[in-house]
């Protein structure tokens, strides 16, 4: 995956495939919606791309960030919201309240942003008991407490019996930038490593086994949780040298390393046996025959920095509790571009595509 | 409804009631959520004050104003959110979201801040065509464009056939604050007068008719409409003199003239005959049996104005085409407290409480 070509032809290489990317206008073809196009992969993006960003038309939203950046006043305000229709919505390592506050401050958090508030809307089925809507205004809370946000503002609606399952929940979450990060997917260079903050999968195995009806017995909780923190050490000790991060939910890990390579127009090569897999999750993710590659993460990032400042940055992520399992899981290399390989355990390469279809439904 | 009182003692009472209302918190003693919790009267605001904001213990919060406030480097932003889940998703004069960009911007517009971006979730329904996807997202975009608002952030989940109607969309909106509005209910004074800002109940009953089922032959179209302009052009001309405003979407005018009059521990009598209503919109109302004064509106806002600056501020309002039905309805008073009382065109009195149960779910 190096490259024989000089240092300045390879800018220019890069720079034409960063503007051959621009130029490409993705259409949406499909008649209906399908579950995919909630999946976060490519049916996501065709739905996203084809249809809001075009009719939306604005530089910041087609950026296609975790979260928009605007400036009010003297200050760089990030923008990030998600809905969460998460079934069950409770289950082993959090709930779907816990999951709304976590999932837009870690949107605001790799985005370089401190997170600062939240907004709260739900829609509520009739029927659903108070206790569990309390239950749930209980896990948000406790939730934005340890991410040091205040929820400042809701809405709440109800639908019959039946339109909802319990409950959905769409946050909205505002941060500051913070002046130490300078992000940007097109800063990218090939030799950068590409890092991931800790074991991949945990969430969706284990939604999975909390929809029940599997015959597997195994012990594993969700990774819900802040990354500020860990977003906080990162920058800390290596600031301009982190070149772009994104936290793994829909689409697990090799979505968002597709849409890097899309971007970027470079390649991505993981070194599949670097990757970080509790075995609980591996041996799981086996008997169902999936990749934890394309399981959604709830408290995960993957960074892209500067080969020198790897080994700091991975020590950096190590020194805070949701960051203690990182590990340098690849490499950016330049061809194929726009493609993601992986080194596999015998030593052979193979193709990681962009998560295709929906194996898992209603996953956050 | 005046009073012999001094202005001294007033003040005292006025504080003493204030401070019975800060004391006094509300419980939510229900089993089950039911669709009056998502109708915006009292069952809601018991679900908001009983469980969400004691929950989310923040100042802000519990404000419950239409929007939050707060300090970003030097400016002062606004934050509001609404989810919305109307049906049918397309009515005579608007559309789910037209409303979803409306309702919020309106929310902002009343609290004094200028709108400056939105984010949108989007909750899809398995199945529903992509004709229909593109037109709303067209007609946010085209709502947006008339707020001058950018839709800079936005998710979509997909939820399966039969669990939304075609789609739910909650959105987010920032805005800020605008140096010429001072606004605060507990700045509202006896002797104040009560503006509405154009003829009411033309969204909820438009909805109601686009149901089908009832043998009416009207021709009423909802009123959704950005508010901004009206907002803009009362602070020009009244500026300090506007204690107070609120939109008067689900519950309507008495309802949020009902949660005034509690915050503030004032009376307030509304004139009858000086409430504006369209003729058909009267008309379908007696036909349906119900007050239009607790029917929803989403572009028309109440405001209370320093009687010196009532005249003024009708002016103002009729300026703009939004607010050119613009009347005064009432005045504020001092007792009884915390009641709304109307005086009907036969010269009797009546009371008009909070809306009670839901007599027209999913309005927005």
């Amino acid at each position: 995956m190096t490259s024989a070509l000089s240092g300045h032809d390879r800018e220019e290489l890069v720079e034409a495939r960063i503007e051959k990317r621009r130029r490409a206008v993705p259409r949406f073809t499909d008649e209906r919606v399908t579950m995919a196009h909630g999946a976060g992969g490519k049916a996501s993006r065709k739905l996203v791309e084809g249809v809001f960003v075009p009719a939306f038309a604005n530089a910041t939203l087609a950026g296609l960030n975790d979260a928009a950046v605007i400036d009010v006043g003297n200050a760089r305000i990030a923008l990030t919201t998600d809905s969460f229709v998460v079934t069950p919505i409770r289950f082993p390592g959090g709930s779907i309240g816990e999951l709304a506050v976590n999932g837009t401050v870690n949107d605001l958090a790799v985005s370089g942003a401190r997170p600062i508030a939240l907004t709260a809307g739900f829609i509520l089925e009739e029927g659903v008991a108070a206790e569990v809507v309390r239950h749930e205004a209980g896990a948000m809370a406790a939730a934005a407490a340890a991410a040091g946000v205040a929820i400042v503002a809701g809405d709440t609606k109800v639908v019959e019996r039946g339109k909802a399952d319990g409950m959905y929940i769409t946050t909205t979450g505002v941060g500051v930038i913070d002046d130490r990060a300078a992000l940007d997917a097109q800063s990218v260079r090939p030799g950068d490593r590409v890092i991931v903050s800790g074991p991949i999968g945990d969430h969706g195995v284990a939604i999975m086994l909390a929809r029940g009806g599997l015959d597997i017995d195994a012990d594993v909780s969700s990774d819900t949780a802040p990354l500020w923190p860990a977003v906080d050490a990162l920058l800390a000790a290596c600031g301009g040298s982190v070149r772009w991060m994104r936290d793994a939910t829909r689409g697990g890990v090799a979505t968002v390393l597709n849409e890097l390579a899309l971007t970027t127009e470079m390649s991505i090569l993981i070194d599949e046996h670097a990757v970080p897999v509790q075995p609980a999750v591996a041996a799981s993710c086996e008997l169902l025959g999936i990749d934890p590659l394309y399981v959604a993460n709830e408290g995960r990032f993957v960074a892209v920095v500067a080969p020198e400042q790897a080994l700091t940055a991975v020590a950096a992520l190590q020194s805070v509790a949701v960051g203690c399992g990182a590990a340098v899981i690849g490499e950016i290399g330049i061809d194929p571009p726009g493609r993601v390989l992986g080194r596999t355990v015998f030593g052979g390469h193979r193709m990681i595509d962009m998560l295709v279809g929906d194996p898992l439904p209603r996953i956050c």
